[in-house]
Parts: structure tokens; C-alpha cells; sequence
């Protein structure tokens, strides 16, 4: 039986930088599994269907809920985003590490279900370079950009529940801190000792 | 008032190579601090007092463990061994880091102190390697070379207590491992929210 993987989850405010990150992680620990998530949304320009979400009708979705098959779902501007608990088990319990790029709500429900998950809460720079982030996504009307703005305070409240905080004021220490963190869980004694103790006769 | 610091234990039998990695950690990490253990044994050419040991008289070393000073000591080999409880607490309690490089009991003794702890446990490559590294430093003759080697054992078995392993085979690479477990620390979010709150305004 392999050693279990661990959970990392990484959320922040909506321009934090969470995709780019996590993109960013995958190249560079090629083993690191991710669940994508399930979205009643539209997919924005340039988004794949089973690499950035898996894009599914609201019927299909809430069939899923009422299977017990969602770890968490919400709702957020009419659209519903969700993850899948199996998908998370399958992952760790096959001995990898999983990264979930997850808005707060989604994070604490991992948290939830997995309570040693590493909770890492990725900030911007500063409001000001966060507003300017959303806006020069130019994917969003007027109304949804105040209304993430709006919903930033709710988010930061939430950070308290995390276990670590990344700052994205240079996209190139962020990858290394959160590098760092996947690292440290691998020199973890319990994930260690099986790799060295035959040398050793244990 | 500041965030306390952390205690980073380093343990593991004699020979892992404990105090060449704790020199390269210091120099690496300036604002490290280290808190001094206390010993009644004679000192080894080139060890200097205050910087590789406190070397005290066994009368004074006693007088210390009566009057609660010593969080822990233990005696190898007619020698005494201690730490002070109250060097630790000064160093974490004004926000520094400590790294302690301490033979297992002492390390398990500072783990009940200090259960928070960073527990790593640094093991050489193999039996054999552990063996060639004692004979090889000329310091000890036959019978406390066998005797070290005889409580290998019991020091493997105490590994277990310890949160991470690190595998010093390649100098360079453990002390890239350590220094990815004090990083991760730093990352900790009770750490860095207050570096960045304000800017947040909160």
C-alpha cells in the first residue's frame, strides 16, 4: 500500500492569480493530480472542457448533488461550481498530491473533508491591483466586477481558516513559495520512512 | 508584539552530520538563532566554548538541572548533555526562529516543551556509511566507537516522534531540504498576516 497523498488547496480573491499558479505548479511537479471542477457556467474564451472545468448543464450538475457524489457546490452569480470528493480520494489515495485551485467556500469544504489539507490563501499585491486584475480580464460587465469586488471582504474573512499565505506581488516567488510548501510535505516522516527504511533493516 | 518564532529540532544519530548542516543553515539564515547545549565533556580539538557547547563543570551543570533551568539532560557515556527551557522560550517568544541540533532524547524532550516543534530527524545513507563516518573522525576510541553504534538502534526507533525525515547522503541537497522546512514555516498564515493586513486595511 503506497504512503496517501496530500491535499493542497489554493484559493484566494477572483484575480489573486489562483489558474496562473496552479498552471504554473503542474509543469513544474509533473506527478501533481488536480480535480478539475464541475461548472454550470459558460466556458470563457481559450477555456477546455475537462482541463480548466468540466462544463456541465444544471440538470446534470444537481443530479450529481442529489447522488451524494459533490463535496461541496455553490452558487455564485447564477452559476453553480462544485467539486467531486471521489475524484479527491482517488488522487491521494493512490499516494499523489492533489492541487485544487478553489474559491473560499470550496476550500473550507475540502477543509472540511479533509482536515490536513495544506490551506493555502493566495492575496494580491493590494485592493487597487486587484481591481485592476478584474478589470483587464475584460471577460465581465460593470455589475459582476462590483459585485466581486464586493464579495473580496467576505473572502479575506475567510482567510483565517487557512493554514498559509502567499502573496502574488511577483508571480515568480509566488511559484516558489507554493513550491516550497508541496516540498515540505514530502520530507513529512510518514511519507519518508517507507523510501529509507529497508537500508536501515526497519 | 511579535509572532513568535518556531523551534526546529535536529536530531538523528551520531554521524547523520547534525552540526555541519546546523553551521550551513546558520550562515544561510542570519537571523536564525540557536540556543548553546550545556556539556560536562571534555572539549574536541577545535570545538570552542559558546559557540559548539557551553562546557561546564559537572558541580555547576547539577546546580542548574536543581534550580529548573535545564529543560532537559541526559548523560551519554559518564557525560552530561542539556538544554535550557529558558533560552528557547526568549529566542521564539521575540519572533526568531531556533535551531536546535540535539540528540534524540533531548529532541523529544524539547517536543514536550515545545509540542508546535519542527521535528527533523536526519538519518546518513546506510549503516555502513554511519559506521566509516565515527571511525573516520579519530576522536574516540574502540569501545565508545561500538557503544555509539549499539545505540543506533534505539535512536532509529525514536524516529517515529519526528515530523519530517531528512536523508543526508548529499550535503547540498539535505541542506536545501532543512532550509525548504524553515522557509515553509515562514509561510505559516499567523506569520504573514500581519505583514500584510494593512495594506488590506484590516
Amino acid at each position: 500500500m503506497s504512503v496517501a497523498g496530500q491535499v493542497f488547496v489554493l484559493s484566494g480573491p477572483p484575480g489573486a492569480g489562483k489558474s496562473t499558479l496552479g498552471k504554473r505548479l503542474r509543469q513544474r511537479f509533473a506527478d501533481l493530480a488536480y480535480s478539475v471542477s464541475l461548472t454550470t457556467r459558460e466556458p470563457r474564451p481559450g477555456e477546455v472542457h475537462g482541463v480548466d472545468y468540466v462544463f456541465v448543464s444544471r440538470e446534470e450538475f444537481l443530479a450529481k448533488v442529489a447522488s451524494g457524489e459533490m463535496l461541496e457546490h455553490v452558487e455564485v452569480f447564477g452559476n453553480l461550481y462544485g467539486t467531486s470528493a471521489a475524484a479527491i480520494r482517488q488522487s491521494i489515495d493512490g499516494g499523489r498530491d492533489l492541487l485544487l485551485e478553489i474559491e473560499v467556500n470550496g476550500g473550507l469544504a475540502v477543509k472540511r473533508a479533509f482536515p490536513q489539507a495544506v490551506m493555502i490563501f493566495l492575496l494580491p499585491p493590494s485592493p487597487a491591483e486587484l481591481e485592476a486584475r478584474l478589470r483587464g480580464r475584460g471577460t465581465e460587465d460593470e455589475p459582476k466586477i462590483r459585485g466581486r469586488l464586493e464579495r473580496v471582504a467576505y473572502e479575506l474573512a475567510q482567510a483565517r481558516h487557512y493554514t498559509h499565505l502567499v502573496v502574488n506581488d511577483d508571480l515568480e516567488r509566488a511559484v516558489e513559495e507554493v513550491a516550497t510548501l508541496l516540498t515540505a510535505e514530502r520530507l513529512r516522516l510518514e511519507r519518508r520512512w517507507p523510501l529509507v527504511a529497508p537500508a536501515w533493516g526497519l
